[in-house]
């Protein structure tokens, strides 16, 4: 009989979606966000994220730093598609034994996540698990993105430059705590350099830069001396320890807009790989999955 | 220290809702969705809700029977607002060690609910809970309602009667695990008797009856003679056993439509009680609450 932990996510994630109606309006699954188009102005984005107590934050972990996360997590995720967050639903499983400051403080920090980027809550669900088990925080959003705005994980061309924005790794020093979801940057991006596709970074660029390119039916090509790295941090951690939240977008293999270092001084903008043919480039293993 | 063993459910959602950015156009929280006006002929309606192994379904449970679960409960908030529900996002999170088998079941009773309401899956998200914890499942979904057709917990008026669908109690002896959400039954309600307020029964008539009440500002009078028993129930049953899914209703004080019967043969459509001035009438105990 086989075990989650023997088959890993992704190949867990193809054998679900197989078993339920998929809409048919909706792009995912596969993207940061479902696309629904309903015919307006702009598409609908939906999003659904979980985080477990030993394994997205630790039991001891800040409550408003965590609180902070658990909105800024998926903010990114709108952010990626080139969209904004709107409206959060966040169901929250806890033990009885939990103290009542500490859900609060969660509370707190996902409010100021919400006011900071403009985002309201709309619903919530409270349910208790037994205890001594992991407590378990699951967030889900609508939001949108102009109509022809809407960047997916699948535009990539062979030929495309990959780059990311910041600096990868070390996370768990502190970073996935506290981080500014690429709202802004993202935004300016589909502007002014017209992504062809792109993601954000949550499990690792090993794990994520793979499923880009698999996403855009190419191959890829790294250049590991170019990869931005956080200060402190080797290239296999920026690799693999997941939860960087910057934004890996392809695009036309020019370089990038000057008015970039303007925009956002302070924040790299970096070509670290190109999209090449499907089944030439390299393979690149890690990364964060959760089960395998 | 106070934990949340020590305050119970209610409580502690109305010390949450004060600490974050809640939607203007939001009528929750406190209803079973939350509404979103964004100006057109269909009122947006939100929900998020969760389940939890050994609270909602034991480890043994059949895994479709949970999956059809799972969707019907929401489906039934959507019913209980004269609303549907179009599209789905679930968060499972799973032990390492769960069997591939039980959550491919899960994802097919899903499919088998969301095919039946006329529902789709728009994304997931799964992640890995430390061996030993329970699962939790989370399922929010967007759907929509009539302008106009929208009935909130709040719109009951001193001197309705209040009716439920269905026959109450006895949930745990399957019943939770296979029930059909009262959407037909919602929808045709809607049309022909108008209600001012309604509700699902998903946590006991003890618990549900006095929230449907105060949201509407009333007090209320049961007649606990008339409540409809599940076959070898006791009233005690019928009150707080919870997950019934009927329909709770409030309506000016006629008689039911005698179209009813002739729409829905064999489902009883019951009047229980009467909303009375605020602090007259009664209170009831017991129901279900996940942390008191």
């Amino acid at each position: 009989m086989s075990r989650l932990s023997d088959i890993g996510e992704d190949a867990l994630v193809e054998r679900l979606v197989r078993l339920v109606p998929v809409g048919d309006a909706a792009e995912g699954p596969g993207d940061d966000c479902a696309v629904v188009d309903e015919g307006g102005e702009r598409l609908e984005l939906l999003k659904t994220d979980g985080m477990v107590e030993g394994v997205h934050f630790l039991k001891g972990a800040d409550a408003k730093a965590v609180g902070w996360k658990a909105v800024a997590r998926v903010v990114s995720d709108f952010a990626a598609m080139g969209g904004v967050a709107e409206r959060f639903l966040v169901t929250v499983a806890l033990p009885g034994t939990m103290e009542v400051a500490w859900i609060e403080g969660f509370y707190e920090g996902m409010g100021v996540c919400l006011e900071r980027y403009g985002a309201k809550l709309a619903g919530g669900e409270t349910c208790r698990v037994p205890d001594g088990s992991a407590a378990v925080i699951s967030i889900a959003a609508t939001g949108s993105v102009g109509r022809g705005k809407v960047v997916l994980r699948s535009g990539g061309k062979v030929g495309d430059a990959l780059w990311v924005t910041g600096r990868l790794g070390g996370s768990l020093a502190g970073k996935h705590l506290s981080f500014f979801p690429r709202v802004e940057e993202a935004a300016w991006l589909v502007e002014h350099f017209r992504p062809t596709a792109m993601m954000d970074l949550s499990d690792g660029l090993a794990k994520d830069l793979p499923r880009l390119a698999k996403a855009s039916g190419c191959g890829f090509r790294l250049d590991g001396g170019s990869v931005p790295l956080t200060e402190g941090c080797t290239l296999e951690q920026a690799l693999c320890d997941g939860e960087d939240f910057e934004l890996l977008f392809a695009a036309p293999a020019d370089g990038a807009p000057k008015e970039w270092t303007e925009r956002f001084p302070g924040l790299e903008l970096t070509r670290i790989a190109e999209l090449v043919p499907a089944g030439q480039g390299e393979v690149l293993e890690g990364g964060w999955d959760h089960f395998a």
